[in-house]
């Protein structure tokens, strides 16, 4: 197996940093593999927001809901879906942009945000670093729109602490290749029983990490979906002028 | 430099394929890349619709407005958001899933969707093979839910044609770095220049690829979410189930 699949096969967020900072040129490294990942149709509309100040990773961890590991890694990224940028270019083209009234423009936007956000992760981790992914950072994204000065049209989309781990976390079983691949169609045969199956290997996990009152892939997904689905994510985007209402 | 930061760094997307198969094995390799790729809270609400059928490939690509690639490379993906797998978890959990009627659990989806879309190009490049990844599958969205026989609930967002490359494509530049990273907050200074004298570089780009009618990265932008902006995106996702309304 080549290094880049190993890599990819062995993910998992690390939630505990060792103080070592993390140095400019890995840092680097991890931005430049960013600016080159894909983007739709070249209109690279992602920017990253490096933050290093400890002051400025506490509110963050804050505004997150309390999670930690953003105020103990050295480094934290939010990863932007930047239509300030283009509208810059579209106006120097002499146009007016409205990418931003679009259900398409946001998932083009999206879809690109999650890319570069891989990159990033694939990058630290082939220099020997942790890292965790920061949905989180939607709990309140008024205040990170506050705190990294985010201007209209953009919005931080997703986070990324890095740094050195210091305990190394597991990795998670995932559903079964079933659930995930289908052939020449979609296939909905098969997949409830197979959820049920995951679920009791899911249990099984937890238990085997001393977490015995792990839950079950179900209901986590269900709970988290309640969590998730209450935060006031549209107001945020939609106050920044990324309105997708056609 | 390390394998995967020279794979990262140099990423393109290649056009023109052979028509050697590629292996059931490194198609497998690629798709359980996908498969252990991050999810925001383990939702794993990603699914892969695998196609390799030369008939369905072509009604593909004419969906996608006539991109011949995706008829010619031997294997075509279809990366879907799957809030219709998720369902069937909640359901089990005694719950009923709403997470589709809100922004958040769009933007997490569709983030994860293109983190799994990087990790199959990641995975097929440190192969050998060539990608190209297919945002054009949403100009006909309905088209193809129809011909993948997509559920209720899940919307394939994202397509990646997958072969040996014929004739190698070239690495485009990209906006410079400036524009992309930030310190500490979102710094607007600068970026108008940046994007002008990345204007002329990429007519320069062109020029010297023996292409004199390519455009400005700034005229291009225009014209492409002109393009884009147009497509019937939120009506098909909408049809679906997956209606974002809060």
């Amino acid at each position: 197996m080549n290094e880049t699949l190993s890599l990819l096969y062995s993910h998992h967020s690390d939630r505990s940093f060792t103080d070592k900072p993390v140095s400019e040129e890995d840092l680097r490294s991890i931005l430049e593999a960013a600016r080159r990942a894909p983007t739709s149709k070249n209109s690279q509309h992602v920017s990253m927001v490096v933050v290093r100040d400890a002051g400025r990773r506490a509110r963050i961890a804050e505004a997150a809901g309390g999670q930690k590991w953003i105020a103990t890694a050295p480094v934290f990224i939010a990863v932007i879906l930047d239509f300030y940028k283009t509208g810059i270019g579209v106006e120097v083209a002499g146009e007016k942009q409205d990418i931003q009234e679009t259900v398409e423009g946001l998932l083009a936007g999206v879809t690109d945000v999650g890319i570069a956000l891989a990159a990033m992760i694939d990058a630290a981790r082939s220099l020997g670093l942790g890292i965790v992914p920061l949905g989180g950072i939607r709990r309140n994204p008024q205040a990170m729109i506050d705190v990294l000065e985010i201007p209209h049209l953009a919005f931080p989309l997703v986070g990324l602490s890095i740094g050195y781990v210091d305990k190394p976390a597991t990795l998670k079983p995932r559903l079964p290749m079933e659930t995930f691949r289908h052939d020449e169609r979609y296939h909905t045969e098969g997949i409830r029983e197979a959820i049920v199956e995951y679920d009791a290997t899911m249990l099984e996990y937890w238990k085997s990490i001393d977490r015995p009152d792990g839950k079950t892939w179900s209901l986590n997904t269900a709970e988290s979906y309640k969590e998730s689905g209450s935060r006031p994510v549209k107001a945020a985007i939609n106050k920044q002028g990324i309105t997708f209402e056609r």
